[in-house]
């Protein structure tokens, strides 16, 4: 009998071949805007976006963040990365017996504080206590809801003039050709500040998580308009990203690596352990797909902001590339798969 | 330092503290119109409600159902006990290594099944695998959001015919003297199926679980009109439910012991384990406080439903009673108090 092992959780291909064939069969995949089978950020029903996340993230606290503001932050972009803005949050928590409730406490000080700084109140919530074993610490859910942005309609009028679309939400799978690649900062810091946070590794990285929420600075950026898809490039890195766009667009896509912006400090750690930064997970990016005339502006609002700042484009959209290429510094082109287990597992 | 014990798990007391000391107080718990302060069912902000449970049922089948029917039924049913219709759900699983697929395939079968039954479709989720020992083979979350039920406001109209309301949901704090308490059917099916399919209990109880989505027969009783208050009564049982009436409404509640609705197996397995079946869960279960020209109106509507043919009326709120008190069979009173501690832990 097949067993469920540590690749189907890596948010890559091994995942989505487990989903499609035991999982999603099962249920009704085909309902609302923007069904489950879409497999995108969020789901989409009578104009209110929905997401989930359950974060298992070992260890707990690391540099620049824990648990608490990995779960808010993420569901808050989950949101945010539609075109939509998020309006309340739930927090479930699974925790073992026996933790230190000072701990409990500073994980919920931070959920706070995120939470917070995003704007958006948790509403709701659950509380389970298992006995010693049956869960590692603690096992956060935050889910969420939002409405449309009022900005979303703009923006993709913009993107409208260009061709024709046909999703109202920022989809994966709205790229078209020529549409600009940019990534609204530095890749890899989070899974890297994991790596340094665990004993054993031999490094002491000096690299905090990029964690933060990014609805104000995407609101911005859709403010600009001519924004046709964006995407959060948490597990599985910018390569994931870059493949659920190329795949579901049916478009390819070309990268160039000298314009990727990745701290020298990532890049060495990451040369170190034989990790490819591309693959591994970013708690505080998004990745969008803009349409040419605009994206020098789109670029410049996000430089405006404080979780921006670093912004940079990196590619484009281009029928005539078969998947996501990637121009190497030294000249070569290198494919960029979806990577099919996770580099670095439980990072988020 | 004080450490997280199972009695925190067990939506009673000592719950209600570890939350109210460590975690509320840094969380934003007064944004919305039900907010997380409320301690309810759900949450709502914006005329949306949303509520989250993570399950850790053990076993994971179980006489009656498993962790995917009990999912889906007990997070519809959130929504529904506040007068909402649910839209939409999130499906979130963490999966430990090694789980067998076919075991997953079987328990997203159930939870197909469940929310089919209940008319309300997945929308978006998430998947983690950890590490062997990380977790006890599967955690789940699901997480719903629901829109205002159409027959609310023709329903409170009625209770608004007998007094000041000061709530547009079926909140928890909605109870007046002289509402008389309706059970939707029989009570500690759920947690006397779960003992029964855990090994070294020494009976096999024949007893299956309740678990069953409650929305249509939510929507059934909310057309006849008069119900203020509506909670289903899941972890800490019945007697959680009338004492989380009886403080948030600030009225007492006096049931009738011989009225209460329980199986004769529960009943002995009760007995046997020296367990009160009033402290264990359900979870195809509402319980009600409704205006009294009504309830028997409501009560003919709940038996004209599949999940509602054994409905009871148990008692009713008195303002001449302290917390929650029973009349008991032999003619003595008895307190009903809020379970301290979970008498039957990883019911759900």
């Amino acid at each position: 009998m097949t067993k469920v092992s540590m690749a189907h959780g890596a948010g890559g291909r091994s995942m989505q071949r487990l989903l499609r064939e035991r999982v999603l069969p099962h249920l009704l995949t085909d309902k609302g805007e923007v069904p489950l089978s879409a497999l995108d950020d969020s789901g989409v029903i009578d104009d209110i976006v929905m997401t989930t996340d359950s974060h298992t993230v070992k260890p707990l606290f690391f540099p620049g963040g824990d648990i608490g503001s990995l779960s808010v932050a993420g569901t808050v972009n989950d949101i945010s990365v539609m075109g939509a803005t998020p309006i309340a949050l739930s927090l479930a928590m699974v925790i073992e017996e026996g933790m230190e409730a000072d701990d409990l406490e500073k994980i919920a000080r931070s959920i706070g504080r995120t939470a917070n700084k995003a704007g958006v109140p948790i509403i709701t919530g659950d509380t389970k206590v298992v006995e010693r074993g049956a869960v590692d610490k603690l096992i956060l859910n935050t889910s969420a809801f939002g409405k449309r942005s009022p900005a979303l309609d703009a923006n993709l009028a913009i993107v409208a003039k260009h061709r024709t679309i046909h999703s109202r939400w920022l989809e994966d799978r709205n790229v078209a050709d020529g549409d600009v690649i940019i990534v609204s900062g530095t890749l890899g810091d989070h899974g890297v500040a994991i790596l340094s946070a665990r004993k054993g590794y031999g490094f002491d990285a000096d690299v905090v998580s990029d964690i933060a929420p990014l609805n104000g600075m995407i609101v911005r950026a859709l403010a600009v308009g001519g924004i046709a898809a964006m995407k959060d490039p948490t597990r599985g890195g910018l390569a994931n990203t870059l493949n659920e766009f190329s795949e579901k667009s049916k478009v390819g896509i070309e990268i160039e690596e000298e314009k990727i912006p990745i701290r020298q400090a990532v890049r060495s750690a990451c040369n170190l352990l034989g990790i490819d930064p591309l693959e591994i997970g970013n708690e505080g990016k998004a990745v969008m797909a803009v349409v040419p005339g605009k994206a020098d502006d789109v670029l410049a609002a996000l430089r405006a902001t404080p979780e921006g700042r670093e912004a940079a484009i990196i590619g484009k959209a281009m029928k005539s590339v078969r998947g996501v290429v990637m121009r190497t510094r030294v000249g070569g082109r290198r494919i960029v798969e979806a990577p099919i287990a996770d580099p670095v597992p439980r990072i988020c």
